[in-house]
């Protein structure tokens, strides 16, 4: 074990928010004295693949379990049991950095916890640089703004914030990079879905949640054309079932989220599917749902799903 | 319902931090524009009224229930729902500011949600006036002065850090106040034992934690003399245990705390006792204990606590 080295990690399945939440905040970290290591909890996706190569930035390292390397911990972008290392019980948790609902979490001891209601955690570390006098790099700026753009779907989410928007435009010069074009081209490396598999599809972002008695897992991707994923419906929904019946859930939902349009078509297995129709006023045709305007699984699909089933 | 105010108020069994806290958030959140207003959730103990006299504040304004009055709330100097509002769950929790470990707390969307492993909230709302530029008043330096000394035992306590003590030093100047003087004042003020029923003893600094599988009350009194409390050990234990009867408790626990010599004879009542035995390595004699060294109850009774319970 390294000599009380603190780790820094976002959640399972990570996005690109989580991946570069995680090395930025472990170089803000180190430039004010301490020993962090970021590591990651899961497979990079094409979209922070791409922006980790603009920016000659190598991943994190792959870890399943933390408690073999280190005592104390740090979590980016999550806080949710669930959603973090299968040990997370085995650490001290020190210091949560997050823009998320909070549940599931629970620690023996006071503290360093700050979570805002922001769009993204980059969004927050970009003033924790300020707040602590250190100059943030070009490589920090362009994973941050890669985060923002990412959570933000280039700021046409509901859950992004003016916060969002200006640490973006302060970032983009720093980064090297003209906002727009580069946010496009980012957001179109990861939407290509043609070349998934249903196992991918399902599980690339994919959040378990707790909600009333049932576990629930909502996965969201982002296409282009969602004939993508809508063309192999029938095998997409046999990956979720099997989900279903192993991981004993009572929901799989997966939203298709049209990132140029603004809306999503999602799908549903499990015994809750009616919860869905009741959360969003809707009924599934075809076994597919459209919820118009909703791109955010944070902001738009997990409150009224945790409404009627909580 | 007034239009929209936003409630803020500490945990139940009020003590100065809670008191004071709530006060001067709610002075700060009104000079930026906010509709806020502090409200407590029990009565205000000798020490705080103390402090509010000196410094010329009225307590805030009692309320068992708050969902009557508003939609959402801010919770300061706690997090965990069992020391908040009885219907706590039927209103939005929008902002946390707090220096406790975390536990009982869910949300459905994401908050502004602020914890610090200092000794006290009002070392954090100090900060806060800072980063929002707004001026500190003659009054709200006296309150936050008064929470950092009630919390730290005039900085006698392990949970005072570097922080609370630099804050106390910046604040006291701006109350024109001498520091200790004022600090030992207000300290003895609330340590008057003597007049209080064993039911106020017992229940007058008291908090509920789910530990494991049980509930327990872990409540504090500090005091010059701990025999003001001691002379009565029977009356004392059996106000413990109707507590224990009625509430379906697994422990009850008295801290008797002396803020001169820094230490704690606790008594206790329950099935779990010998828990406490294990947790502190001590064993009742004539069912007392003394915990040397002991005086926070968050930092030195919580912990080793929930380890052997949880």
């Amino acid at each position: 074990m390294s000599e009380g080295k603190v780790l820094i990690f976002g959640h399972k399945n990570p996005d690109t928010d989580t991946i570069c939440s995680a090395l930025v905040y472990a170089d803000l970290k180190k430039k004010l004295g301490k020993n962090v290591e970021a590591v990651r909890l899961g497979e990079v996706g094409a979209e922070t693949q791409f922006a980790l190569d603009q920016f000659g930035v190598s991943a994190p390292r792959m870890m399943e379990h933390v408690a073999d390397e280190a005592d104390q911990v740090i979590l980016v972008d999550h806080n949710e049991r669930q959603q973090s290392a299968e040990d997370i019980d085995q650490v001290q948790v020190i210091e949560v950095i997050d823009h998320h609902r909070i549940a599931n979490f629970e620690t023996e001891s006071p503290l360093y916890f700050r979570a805002e209601p922001v769009g993204c955690t980059a969004t927050i570390l970009n003033k924790m640089y300020k707040e602590s006098g250190v100059e943030v790099s070009k490589e920090m700026a362009g994973l941050m703004l890669s985060a923002i753009i990412s959570d933000s779907l280039l700021f046409k989410s509901p859950t992004c914030t003016e916060e969002d928007v200006d640490a973006a435009k302060e970032l983009a010069p720093l980064a090297g990079v003209d906002l727009d074009q580069y946010g496009l081209d980012m957001l179109k490396a990861g939407a290509d879905m043609a070349s998934k598999t249903p196992e991918q599809l399902i599980t690339m972002d994919a959040k378990e949640f707790s909600m009333g008695e049932i576990k629930a897992v909502i996965g969201q991707v982002n296409v282009i054309d969602a004939k993508d994923v809508l063309d192999r419906q029938k095998l997409v929904e046999d990956a979720m079932q099997k989900e279903v019946d192993s991981r004993g859930l009572g929901l799989y939902l997966l939203a298709v989220t049209d990132i140029l349009n603004s809306n999503s078509i999602v799908l549903a297995v499990g015994e809750q599917v009616s919860a869905v129709e009741e959360a969003f006023g809707v009924s599934f045709e075809n076994g597919q749902a459209l919820l118009e305007g909703v791109v955010s699984r944070k902001k738009q699909v997990v409150p009224p799903l945790q409404s009627v089933l909580g």
